[in-house]
């Protein structure tokens, strides 16, 4: 195998994408080279796109964006066993040094030195997916079942995210859950959540479709919708918080019709504060919460609150060894996952098309009244 | 509410079951008295029906069997503010002693001072649930949802081990794991573990009948049968065992007819030792074997092949805190669990079929060609 | 035995402490009556002494302080098996309602209907065992070994705490700690940590004294002294915690005189907002910070600093089978644990000179410039 | 750096050890070259040296044994950053394949493709330290602090042997151990568990001086001399098994001279039979057995003596991720860790030397009468 040209979408500036051609070595050794067939857009990545920035980070070369992603083998290093030319696979994009402690122990998601697809982070940036093929250390390629799809496959990623906040919540079945979010990453821990024998997962969000989505869906038994308040003071805010925290202990959930109680782990995907403070007050004691979403990154918490109940606060950062598991869960006959390609709500064929992916995953419903949740980009 | 005169089932002897007439006294202040309306008979009870005994355990004086029970609360005592005449509630029949460290943490399971009902251990014997009311001490009564039945209610006892079985696996969704033996027990551990986002679960059993049963009810995914082989020499049994755990791991499941490759966690719910041998040999490095089976006490083992790979031999007796998070999982909405109420195979009403009910868990199948899976006793 | 009469020391207003007669009755089946010998005072007593409430938590009738106390069985009740008149022992002063999941799961400490001696929490009251006698359950009643003294018994209950924030902490050997604030719950956490195994422990405090003595003395290897900073602005406040965490990184110890690096776990022991802010800037990835000390209750945190390294924020409250595991490590023969008779600094005998004990309990230095850590009352 | 000649001691056949010349390459861009210094013999060494196997596995090839090493760096590859010439290290010799879910998850001890030097269970076999100088993957060579010395360096490999077995046990401080064998490993586990605050740390052996010497150098408390029986059947086996678990549980350590009482984990490091039996009957309800001798690879043990218990079987091979800690924890002011430079008890200089000190490392006593528990061949 030689050296080949493939056509990249390529971000260089603030909604600037560019379709460029690239000259594509052979895969080495350890590599393998994927024609990239479905891509799903995340926040991150549409921050870039809209922004040239994500938070502090700022892009500093034109950079490629996209990193969840799935497609088929078109070449394999001399040294590659468990792959060959046709697999359907999915890209873990992530990859760590390798060298450092966490890595040796198997927490290479918080490795210093992780070089991740799409991020700005490190210099030079490593590009993203959004190109026609890739080539990708063979490791981090992980095979699709014949029953799991493509698009399937480019929810790997970010249902690796929900099955490791899952994972660190050490979740039991029978579990009360609280899912503060019902955008993609709060949905897909709903599923997890599922999946995972909860008794009842209570989703709640500002956008009474999501939750009604949620609900409709099998992905959540409970859905709370909340009002967006503004409260200014901190008393406020936590008076308001605790409210919050009522209505969710109070709601009612199953045959019974009987309250779901306190909540015994609360899976945080907003980032927003006067939610992580909810999430203090809805927590039973010798709970956990999870924070998993991005957001104001200096939050005033009632700490106390937690700390004398023995609440943990427990950060969730991307994932770690998650794929396998969750490619084993992802077949139809799973019955215990519910169908998270539902999530797949917009889509879009070809390089050309990405801006406009981007805009729609910028949106809250599509021009039909759709819910947008995960726009995916196949070619 | 003074004492009364309740109707009991009383072992004096082997297969010598007598309904008599107690004095039951009013319930005591932590007490709740229920009327006991649904009982399935389990394997210790059949020992003692059949031998009056059970392996080491001699009955010493009449004894009521039965320990797998639900039924209406009819009786409260003066301190008991959880539960109200008429509701409908399942039985936790073990009194451990609260005082040593291991009640303290919460291993109550494993407490030497426990008390059983139905168990003729301890000595004078904790009588069982086979009679009209009971008062039992409120902390150990569990009310059951609206949405659950009482013969469901039956169940929570065995399956609370299945459940404290996977808790001690820590298993993980998107797991293969591997159930020997489809009674009752092994059928429990592969619901629990379905429950709990098992990718594939694999069950054995020399009875045909029942590892399709398991398949059918969605209970497992791969059904072995077994045929009963007689190696005599430790090197035969042990080639036997390699043999059999090669046929589970080349065992295939799902859409893509993959091997199911190494199990992650095998359940042994035989207590037979060459399934203890085929476990070690059909586990991952890594992975864990669950010790639920009660059989030959002492077992020759290759342990070196589960020592150097990590495999380890984790113990599983009876279940601690289980009832709660069981009798969440149980309505019928919780896809994620399969129909534990198709293990209800025969039903016997009234006290004085208890004998013929005896008779029948006995029995591999019931006169019609049922298979005998679970027997329960209304009244 | 029959009822008696007792003196005790009670508390009718802010440092307002009378020493009155009370009746005591003869202990119940399940209750040992135990001369109380010996009580260290904690904070908690010093602010209901001071200002008659803690924190939230008003004072609402007469009571008697105190809950460190070791002291000698004087009765036994009828049913009490492990205890006799004249075993030396500690008390564990928490009475839990053993009916909750929580304390059937072993989490005794967070059960909601908790009763602790010398808390005006619940009402009426639990009283404290300042007094000469005292009847308590014997299942928390705690024998001593010969060679551990009334003294030393008296440090189980702070010590407990520490070694309870170790085990929620899963302390490995060979770690790198810091101890934010080296009153006596810092530095018997140092100690607990030394005792498993760390590597470097590194004790700040704005005390000199201090953390000198707590390397003087083996409770820890680094000592950093912390001048009282005043920043105003969110961002100065944290720009204040990151020199810090920077100095605390950067801390030598050792022969080789090498940094010690990043910290595994942090004991924040101070309940000072600045101090969390610190603890989370100086923890390493994928360590945790244990929130021991009580202080702000509302805290303005870098929390995603935090949670994108999966640096977890873990409450720690009192403790939970705790004092076996405490009593088992304090003989002076276990090398492991320093000396922590050590942190007795000043000694009052008779409970006529309690108000005299609390006084010095809320200074820093006694007349002699002898550090104040731990006041034991005798009797 | 270019190639060099060195020279290695290479076994050719049963005790046929020659000292012959190869030729070193330079070392890679991510490997160090180091100067082997000092080189513990541990006993499958021995073995080879002995039989030219190990058990099953045969020898195919002239090999280098030894594989306890610590040395000087003597050069550096290209992409090295940790490392410099001139630093001493400690070297960890088992290379894993660094792709299967288990090195990724960090148990990289039990991944199947690991490369182990001076072990012939991979062809051609990976060549062991005993040569005076050896290439090495810099990732898996540890620098050593100032305060260690090389002969505490060529303990770290044995040490994380401890450590791992400590890491599965769980320790809690405060806990009883019993030690089944007090050779190398079993008196470092012995130290292992001191060093993490154990309260009574008894060791068991049929060598009267190895268990005194363990109790008078600090790594235990109870010294446990068991006569050599040869019961034949198991009724008589697991008597004999269950009278030597009574004798350690009724052993009496501390100033007041209380029986220790059940122990909280055995740790096996025998291999025997009757060991494993004992240990079984030894361990308390809940309590952990770690199964560190490698022996008798098929043992009859009362399987259901431990699983009705929750006695748990707990594999421990090799190590993961312990050089680190066990680094860290050596430096001599860590009072926690007995001295383990004491374990050295015999030296010996020189390639030439090396068959001496096999033969040294054969014998129980040398011929001074000094016990021999570790061999150390300097270079």
């Amino acid at each position: 195998m030689s050296s080949s040209e493939v056509r990249a979408s390529v971000l260089h500036g603030a909604k600037d994408l560019r379709v460029e051609t690239r000259t594509l070595p052979a895969p080495s050794a350890t590599e393998v080279q994927v024609a990239v067939q479905a891509t799903g857009l995340c926040g991150s990545d549409l921050h870039y796109f809209s922004h040239y920035r994500n938070g502090d980070i700022i892009v500093r070369e034109p950079m490629t964006l996209g990193h969840e992603s799935a497609g088929v083998v078109t070449g394999v290093g001399a040294d590659v066993e468990h792959l060959q030319v046709g697999d359907r696979v999915a890209l873990e994009v992530g990859l760590p040094c390798e060298d450092c402690a966490l890595c040796k122990e198997g927490r290479y998601n918080i490795c210093k030195g992780m070089r991740f697809r799409s991020s700005a982070k490190a210099f030079p940036h490593f590009q993203g997916t959004l190109q026609e093929r890739i080539n990708h250390p063979a490791k981090w390629v992980h095979k699709l079942p014949e029953s799991v799809t493509l698009e399937q496959g480019a929810l790997v990623e970010p249902l690796s995210v929900a099955m490791h906040a899952r994972d660190r919540a050490q979740l039991k079945p029978g579990s009360t859950v609280l899912v503060l979010g019902a955008g993609a990453v709060g949905l897909l821990c709903a599923a997890a959540c599922k999946a995972s024998g909860a008794k009842a997962v209570i989703i709640a969000d500002i956008q009474e479709d999501r939750v009604n989505f949620a609900v409709q869906n099998g992905f959540a038994d409970v859905a709370i919708v909340v009002l967006m308040a503004r409260p200014q003071t901190i008393e406020d805010k936590l008076a308001y918080a605790k409210e919050l925290a009522a209505r969710v202990i109070s709601s009612k959930a199953g045959a019974g019709d009987e309250e779901v109680g306190e909540v015994g782990v609360t899976f945080e995907c907003t980032g927003v504060e006067s939610c992580m403070q909810t999430a203090i007050y809805a927590t039973q004691a010798g709970g956990k919460i999870m924070i998993i979403g991005m957001g104001t990154p200096i939050q005033t918490l009632p700490i106390s609150a937690a700390a004398l109940r023995e609440v943990d606060l427990v950060g969730v950062f991307r994932y770690a060894n998650n794929y396998p598991e969750v490619i084993n869960m992802l077949p139809a006959k799973n019955a215990a996952l519910p169908d998270v390609a539902k999530l797949v709500t917009q889509r879009f064929e070809g390089l050309d098309k990405i801006p406009e992916a981007f805009d729609m995953a910028g949106k809250v419903k599509d021009a039909d009244g759709n819910l947008v949740l995960k726009v995916v980009v196949s070619m």
